[in-house]
């Protein structure tokens, strides 16, 4: 039988330390092989703008294939709509049969990619990280900071976004959050990017950019960026030069990495060849591969992989079963 | 609001001789290149074996964007299960929001394919079919014969099988069927492969062949050949002679059938140059691209493209709206 579940039921089964354990685990099994991760099958509209995400795999072994679907339509907001919508599917792999329709409006997506920011920064950032850096002010802007409390020890926060009443909305709303709250970390506007980038030693930029919005040049020894924002072609949000200087760039999945992740603006510029990248489920398993010197610069280019949207499912699946609901029968 | 349709709902609202015109619509439209359709997404299973084709895509201007997921596990009998699975999801291209899940368990998918078959005969097919041959004993062995009987005007037809008894049954289940009631077609088992080729002048090949079944030195002057199994990657029902030896190849789609389909294998084998393909939407549109001589050899190549599930789905959204149904709110 097909059950469905919604956003309200969904949101009550996640816990974020067991969300970030899992798609550390999916890393590990998608570097070393488990995973069919077929590549992401995108659609466009442009009247209205819109972006559609179809990501699809399975782990060798597990009980469910996962096909999520995800969509932005940025003009949304304006008919009172949020800007994402999406679903997860599972279905048996012993028999094809769908099991599962989870209505999550996106959240799962938004979740298990903010999920991946916090294990980039648990593997990859300095051990000091003197101040956070947030650059974007949509969703994963917000996301992204909140998971990384349970991963990072810092006090001060600076946030850039295009638009300043939107960034000094963003920040009230953070730090009236119930999920901030015994945070003490003091966030404050950063008056451009380049005041942001030389104050912070951790930096998360998750904007839509089509246009290098981090120097090269302003990069201070010692720092971690996790480029979140170029999920597709044609987006970039760090100059290419930066990912040159580094010192190492891991991705989530070097084949997606190359086709449409920050490495792809790079190895175009011929600034970077591919088999400089190293894959995230490499560096967990292998420190070795990530920083070992409080003076590297490190890159995370994070494109989003199937293998996180399998590993929330099983982890909402996992938390249905402890807590025996079944769901709607559809 | 999301809403839910079911098979037993979904059978009542599609009319075969709508169906036949909606897809033949939507090959012209693929051909015109007014539908994005990216490319076929696959999963492979092996125990026990499974294969998953997802197909997606949205013609200019539609209200929708359409989602098809197709599964066929082929154990699933053995426990009393039906190997196909599938389902079609329907969002606006307007908001990206889920308007429609038609779990149709892949009925629509079998429906959509038995009608690209019937759509290929009509165009294709010589004026006299002296008699239907059908290679194959599965779900769309009788689907593409009983969606011929509204395109082609013949009273015999021969079928050939591996199995003898699975081969018989599908002929008595056939003659007692009520689609087939009022045809008054006279069935027959061929005793093999070549006795069939050499007697029937319209051919459908409906079978997960890996290895070609029809020989190219047995195939008659004046016959046309619709191949409908070669939907993946290693899949092959005529040996790669038989293309060069055609007069005209007509594939559903150039691009697919390159990569997958029965023109795959013969550009792979040297046989045809992939410039010498023909589109169905083109030579609907343009007869003289198709047969002009009764004595030619046609062969159409149908990997199945996702323009027949997003017209498929538009046909049953149609008849919805004509019954005044709105489906079951999720």
């Amino acid at each position: 039988m097909t059950t469905v579940l919604h956003l309200d039921e969904i949101r009550r089964l996640v816990r974020i330390p067991d969300l970030i354990r899992e798609v550390e685990a999916g890393f590990v099994a998608y570097s070393e092989g488990r995973v069919d991760v077929p590549p992401v099958g995108f659609l466009h509209f442009e009247q209205p703008p819109g972006d559609v995400h179809i990501k699809y795999g399975a782990i060798s072994g597990d009980e469910h294939y996962v096909v999520k679907l995800a969509s932005a339509f940025y003009d949304n907001p304006k008919q009172n709509l949020s800007a994402s919508n999406g679903l997860i599917l599972l279905f048996s792999q012993k028999t094809g049969e769908l099991k599962r329709i989870l209505l999550d409006e996106c959240w799962l997506t938004d979740m298990r990619t903010a999920a991946a920011g916090a294990v980039a920064a648990m593997h990859l950032a300095p051990e000091q990280v003197r101040c956070i850096g947030i650059i974007g002010t949509g969703v994963q802007a917000r996301l992204q900071l909140q998971l990384l409390r349970d991963v990072v020890d810092c006090d001060r926060c600076l946030v850039w976004g295009r638009n300043p009443a939107r960034t000094q909305q963003m920040i009230e709303e953070l730090q009236s959050d119930e999920a901030m709250r015994d945070w003490n970390l003091q966030i404050d506007v950063a008056e451009n990017i380049d005041d942001l980038v030389s104050s912070c030693n951790l930096i998360v930029t998750t904007t839509p950019a089509k246009k290098p919005l981090i120097r090269a040049d302003r990069v201070q020894a010692g720092t971690h960026i996790t480029a979140m924002g170029s999920d597709d072609h044609g987006k970039q949000e760090l100059e290419s030069g930066l990912l040159a200087k580094a010192d190492r760039i891991i991705a989530d999945s070097i084949a997606q990495c190359i086709d449409h992740g920050e490495c792809c603006a790079a190895i175009r510029d011929k600034l970077i060849e591919a088999d400089t990248i190293v894959e995230l489920g490499d560096v967990i398993k292998n420190s070795n591969l990530g920083r070992f010197d409080e003076s590297q610069i490190t890159i995370a280019d994070l494109t989003g992989v199937a293998v996180q949207d399998i590993q929330i499912a099983k982890l909402v699946e996992r938390a249905l079963s402890a807590a025996g609901v079944t769901g709607e029968g559809v």
